[in-house]
């Protein structure tokens, strides 16, 4: 028997760049949390102490800033895949890169004079994100994106239900015919391409998961979310999954019998903790395989 | 010398509550974190552990809810003060009430078919808020209003300089006359009265302050905030002063120069610690007095 | 009628600071968070943009640091003073300066050696925190100091009775004789001097707080805070007054018998949200004037 | 092509319970938080709507807190392997159940009478946590358990090196000799048992951490965690591999020079973000299969 070193992975977490594009008076910028990782042989790094084949975290966060002026930062996708392309090039004994984006949404201030060319303010539907993993080089190379969104925190007032469910001696919850749904979403589609109009795609899916949930007359959030999904990739065919973690958001119907007050599913406590938590993948079948896809996507599975 | 109780309020902080008004198939929600409190002669329960006079925070929050049901939620100033009005009424040891309403912002989800009835997303710009404290009964009653909006994250990319600013041994900075500046802002204004168009004046002030952030040409974030905060008085007469809470969210240039990379202004690196704060308030010289306006308001005097 | 600036102040907040004494082979660290503010006669600043009076927060923050190699960091409180005392000098302006200083616990690591010279561990009972208000100069100068301990979570798990209290139409919690008590308590003491032994009267004061929480016999949240600051200025001439923040978090009995369970008092659901706050002074009769010893303190007076 | 459901999961996630043990006046007390999922055959639930297969997640919770009473709280992992067992067996359509728990670790307060008999304060060195995966039924039932600590903020002085890395383009980082080294440490191992004492090890393990982090001379976090890791297993046959994530959190010395103060390793600011973030494994290269038992256990594979 003997102890070994196994999978492990080292980068930069959370580096917090501000892109400014200012060629014209009319200012964009681009607000990205990014973190990097290089996975691969670094046994002398673990065992021995030798950093020989360690490119620092330090210098992976320098090549994030410098990229964003010298490419510039187009979509979260792209600046991904360019970034773990170069480290897999600067640092030989990475088999793997795997690079996390997270861009804050930003719109335009109005003013009376109509949007601001140079003032913004913090507000958006949720938080995009990606993930992208290239493994190997030339013709071994393999690229995936998984791009998602985050903190969409839906809900829905009526067209709810819950009822017909397995119970057992710990039962109690009572059924219903009409609840509230919420839930803050996170979701994460893998794509089965690199070769994605990455913007539109983002709007049109964060669309169809906001209309999709409105439109569903729920009987789980299960059902609500497999809906979600379906739609997704029906209308999307360089989708080759999506996956979901969403926590049930219980809104509790404030009992106020005891004050002689009648409550009509008009007031609901909104509570904390604990909370249903539903985390759900739809496929295609015929999908290109994952591989190296979801690893170290944050969530589930 | 004898040691005795000074100061002190007791109640239930942090009620979570969603109002649904379902009087037509066009749902409306409202959203409030509701926070009361009493304060006065409540020696007993602190001396003596006697809690004769001590209306429990489990009431007052049951009260909450009822109260969203028997008399609904129009604005969160109105049901504030009705809300501190009642346990004064129902506590006669109390001599004052504060009640601090945090309302969260959702909008409806867009469907292929329009805004949809009873769906919806959180986005906006900015926590509504609002913390109402009342003194006294009958003709010694007073009532103050200090409305407010916080999370409030605003950002211009250039129009800001920051120099000829007080030196000594310790100071290093560098002068500019162009850098971003950029804020998580938190407002908060005493109104002069109870009689006010919360909703109208709400919304008057949140895009006062945005356009004036956005136009401003600033040399430094307290004179963003003071011309912010003149416009406001300037443009309702109901308010009697703002108060201003607003971190510095610094936005450093990122040295490219060991890469031969040059930046002009471009990619910044945008730090969480430490950041400036900057509190500030502008006000009436003949505003009315504030009595206790600002009790317990969260903040910085 | 004139619109005019009001209170403001200006700093650096949260500048995190780790100090390491190796003057020996065993390492000892002081682990700040300091915030620095100076309030005065910035109208220029604020009006007109004029900068002139202004010690940038930069430079605050610089000062920090040098100061923490020039004299050390002993204890938070001198170091605080230290502080204000140089920011007042150097910046004519200022008619006052704030320093708040909180300290994170560390312990020394044991190994089969003993405790470790220079290897540490997160770990203690409560965040020591200060803040130093220093007003004027020469003849009229004033110095406050506000120690606290904050982060000080606390459980009994008996010894604690709820009953006898006010009730009205919305009343709907039982009494009880029996029930868990918990909080997480924010205590801050004004001291009268600044001549105290601070460590040891820190250490005094946070032995007999959890001390008097232990042993009283509870009928309220409030009785056990009167009781516990009590015995502080019983003990400690040199503190004026005591101020407690401290959530009642709630721990409810749960119901078990719709499974035929019964549930002395033994399980219980530990609530987040919403939960009693209990704010509370215990003073001396005749302590002297607070001034400006809570200004800018965080709470809810 | 047909779209289909892949794998999901559902569950109440954060159940925060308090266990008293009274049997004597010398209470003992478990704060659990519990998190509890079931995976298999739930198509009915996403496709149709149709609960009948779905064991509430409210029935969970009350099983949970039924438990805590029925069966008692020994140690958290005997607690989640029971609570896995049943939902199996009470859900046929699951395949696999996940048990989490997190344990907040409290002390006795003392007194002037020694340790109190029913009074806690929360304190220790991190936070103990498990994540219980059974799969399966009768003859083809496995269990896997991946106890864990998270939270266990540590520190050395001096005894840390970070030099002879691989340099690029981008590369600016000085080399040192001597610098802080800290990180907020989370472990996992995977027991390749059941039949294990799970309160011995748990100690064991965190001693083990803590003095070899304090003892190994490092070149780098990824050295000193391999060599932590290393010693677990050297001295638990029954754990299998364990694996870490651990953010370096950076200490930067300040440059006090402009100032004409030197800094002789004394003074650091301590970042927040960008951190190094290092992900490591150490295992046995005879280890028994992993199987389903790092499902959904919250990291970086």
């Amino acid at each position: 028997m003997a102890i070994v070193l196994g999978p492990n992975q080292y980068g930069k977490a959370q580096t917090h760049l501000v892109r400014v594009q200012r060629d014209t008076p009319r200012h964009e910028i681009r607000d990205l949390t990014v973190s990097t990782a290089l996975r691969g042989d670094f046994g002398a790094a673990h065992v021995d102490g030798d950093q020989g084949d360690v490119l620092p975290t330090d210098t992976q966060k320098n090549t994030v800033f410098s990229f964003a002026e010298e490419h510039g930062v187009g979509t979260i996708e792209d600046f991904a895949l360019a970034l773990a392309e170069h480290f897999l090039a600067q640092a030989p004994a990475a088999t793997g890169a795997r690079i996390e984006i997270d861009e804050t949404p930003w719109q335009r201030i109005a003013t009376g004079d109509g949007e601001h060319d140079h003032a913004f303010v913090q507000s958006g539907l949720g938080t995009r994100t990606t993930v992208v993993n290239v493994d190997g080089r030339g013709a071994d190379r393999t690229a995936h994106v998984v791009s998602g969104i985050k903190d969409l925190t839906v809900l829905k007032s009526t067209g709810s239900e819950f009822h017909g469910f397995l119970k057992d001696r710990y039962t109690t919850l009572a059924e219903t015919d009409d609840r509230i749904l919420a839930t803050s979403l996170i979701a994460r589609w893998r794509y089965g391409t690199t070769d994605v109009s990455w913007d539109e795609t983002f709007a049109s899916v964060r669309g169809l998961l906001l209309a999709r949930f409105a439109e569903i007359h729920s009987y789980a959030l299960q059902q609500s979310l497999y809906g979600m999904g379906h739609t997704v990739l029906e209308k999307h065919p360089d989708i080759a999954e999506i996956r979901f973690s969403a926590p049930n958001k219980h809104h509790f119907l404030v009992d106020l019998s005891p004050f002689g007050v009648d409550n009509p599913n008009e007031v609901f406590h909104a509570a904390d903790r604990p909370y249903g938590l539903i985390e759900a993948t739809v496929q295609r079948d015929d999908a290109p395989e994952a591989g190296a896809a979801w690893h170290a996507v944050p969530g589930w599975v």
